[in-house]
């Protein structure tokens, strides 16, 4: 039987601030990567979304970034030690574990945001400290990574419980990285498209790349935006699509031998 | 055999900011109460006080206060819900219990900083919610506040491990209240005077308050200050004076039967 | 011939975040109130503000609050001195006059937000602390504020330009203030209502008070909302009534005798 | 006769933190470069240095930077557009403007901090950016700027006020460039030193380069540190050896043709 887990980036209001559709993608996903207030988030927001998944029985994870709510993480910030690095990682995790525990919930994964985590893909000192901080506030938890990265490989060197992530409307490249947001081609905005291509990934463990090879992809989670113009739309036709082709949608924690 | 705990605020530095000898506090106190990032203090920052309170075998103890760097948690900030106030209490203990877990070390205690600390003395509502806040994320936790205020009865009522707190430099009324900054005599700026008065709490459990009456009171810890002038050789004054009478100075963790 | 200036807060969102629609309520009012980048907006929002504002003739107002983003500077902070208030008052009214003095505009008026203009209400200190303020930044700004108030007081006593200002959905006590928003009827939810009873305000100059007396009132101004649910519905048919009643909708600063 | 201008980058406090002694530098240099609240300085601070500055006869510049008091500037962000950047310069010398101008003073110069300033020295992109900035909110301000940068093209290019800065302990390449902190020998420890190739560089208008060439050098100013250790005394000496040497110390505005 095959199944996957289906994740989100959630929980990136601040204050007065919304941004997505946090109630209707909790009734699509089946994993909640939940902002920790550096760059959205706040402990309201955080404690909001930390029930609403518990609720329904979505995984929770952390989701840190850089310290920037202004440019919401998407700026790279140039000059942070690997010490900070590993500190600011640390903070934001154990901050959403204890809303979290106060809220009788559990945090299952982790995942890296925006522009610290774009920098995983290629940067192998900040990946190690990441992956480090990991292991050192709580090896137990589901490192969420796309696959072919530096991220991957310091996740495996630091014996992480590693889960791949493919994107439901990313091109690939022949080396199955993503193709960057810049080229034409790079987003899929068709979502039965998308839906189908998922289907593949996961019925033959590969993706049709950009430039129209077959490539051999891993995947464990895939990533369906929560906070774009017509997310909410895809993410339930993407995931329509699977359960009517047999797929069983669950989170990575139910499956995962620890 | 008596014994009693120095605790110290510390960790308070931002950035590149620096704000009182951290290094020679905590060769003096057995507990530091660590700033969590709302008030002052850093990943950064947090990491290196965790460490070097570790290295001493100095209790580790997180230190919240209201989300306001620019006021050092000094302004009461007015508006927020019960909800909000459990929210920020939790996610400012699990970030220092996730730097302090990286590091190898444990948070053993809490005690909340400036304004919000203050209206612990009388808001029965704010007391309680950040005492439900304490149990929901670690009940274990050392429960630090002064004696005779709604924080101290929150803390009974919820059934927290109490450790009744008092200021080796600050005047005390009839009613075994904090006399108020604003008013003359506050403040003991004596460090011999302010030493005599600690150990006579220690022996005789009571206070000459400033009305020269003799006021019961009970206590567990001693708070010195860290950041102000001439705070360190106060420290250092009241120390020394108490192992002079026999007093052994150590963490409340020590002893407290859990 | 009648006419009168339709104001509302705008250019509230943040980084990434949006709130309300500034673009369908600059078509509808005459004047801009747009937040400083203390309680909401940043530079780039209020650039851009400030163009759209300017492009349609709306005039351009400062907009300052509490350092607060995170509660939208709704919440009340106790402790600055009124130097500090004075200081960040002058900082954010300089940062727009900058950012529209780049954009080729002016700033005309000034208008203080949420829980710091609440504090005008009945607060001469900070009252005066503001109007000093803006004396000294630039005496000419029109200095916004509703009346019998401590800010209107302090408005006069300090010589401004002053301008009136009364809410389209709220309700007046018989003295002439606002009904608190925690009692019922404080909010008018009908827009026609609302609509009526800002033409007799300004016909009579007069208002029926929440116990059902007329109360005198004078008005330069009328605040309508831009972020709350049917915002712009209400904005639209206030100013619709107004002008089919044969009122000039139009900025203060047309008219005012400098 | 010979003059020259001492700046220093002041103001870098930012609520209870204070860095470097401003009251000292102020006594010493002709022309204090102003935190406007981004990287370092708040509303309080920004006043009180400018009212420190104007009762010595010591000239105002607003000193902007990244939106980064946790890095003090000092890092680099990567990711805002150009628009964002002429944004956030326009904001900060708007707000230092009404903090002067609510004192009673002028804002006479510019000059760009930390990673901002860094990136001056090779990016024209953002060079042109900042120069329009400060062409749009006040095309009087002396535009204080590495000699041989690409901020110093920008500002010809732009038709500014340039005012040329060297440093006092850095050395230089062959180039005329600073030789980056990163390699031996960059920085010049020895006060003595630094005040005698001051001297130089305002009597020849050269410099010795790490290599041991002379170096064509241009210059209007020389800077100062201000927060570190020994600052207080380099910049001291630094003065006295030119004033001995007859070099008259005065802020670049004295002598300006406008």
């Amino acid at each position: 039987m095959n199944q996957i887990d289906l994740n989100s980036d959630l929980g990136e209001g601040f204050g007065v601030y919304k941004l997505g559709d946090d109630e209707a993608m909790l009734d699509i996903v089946s994993s909640a990567n939940i902002a920790c207030g550096f760059h959205a988030g706040d402990p309201d927001v955080m404690h909001k979304t930390v029930v609403a998944a518990m609720k329904r029985g979505v995984d929770i994870g952390a989701h840190p970034g850089f310290n920037d709510i202004w440019g919401f993480g998407r700026r790279t910030i140039v000059g942070d030690s690997m010490r900070t690095i590993e500190n600011l990682i640390a903070y934001q995790i154990g901050a959403l574990q204890a809303i979290a525990r106060a809220a009788g919930a559990n945090v299952s994964h982790f995942k890296v945001h925006g522009a610290l985590g774009n920098l995983m893909f290629t940067d192998r000192e900040i990946s190690d400290a990441v992956v480090r901080a990991v292991k050192a506030v709580d090896r137990e938890l589901l490192f969420v990574v796309p696959p072919n990265t530096e991220g991957e490989s310091a996740a495996e060197r630091g014996g992480l419980n590693l889960v791949r992530e493919v994107f439901a409307d990313r091109a690939y490249t022949d080396e199955g990285h993503l193709v960057s947001r810049r080229l034409p081609g790079a987003v899929i905005h068709d979502a039965e498209l998308a839906a189908q291509r998922v289907i593949d990934m996961i019925d033959h463990k590969c993706v049709t790349s950009i430039s129209g090879k077959k490539v051999a992809v891993k995947l464990d989670t895939v990533t369906v935006h929560g906070d774009t113009e017509g997310a909410v739309t895809m993410a339930k036709i993407v995931r329509s699509r699977l359960v009517e082709n047999g797929i069983v949608v669950q989170p990575v924690s139910r499956t995962f031998a620890r």
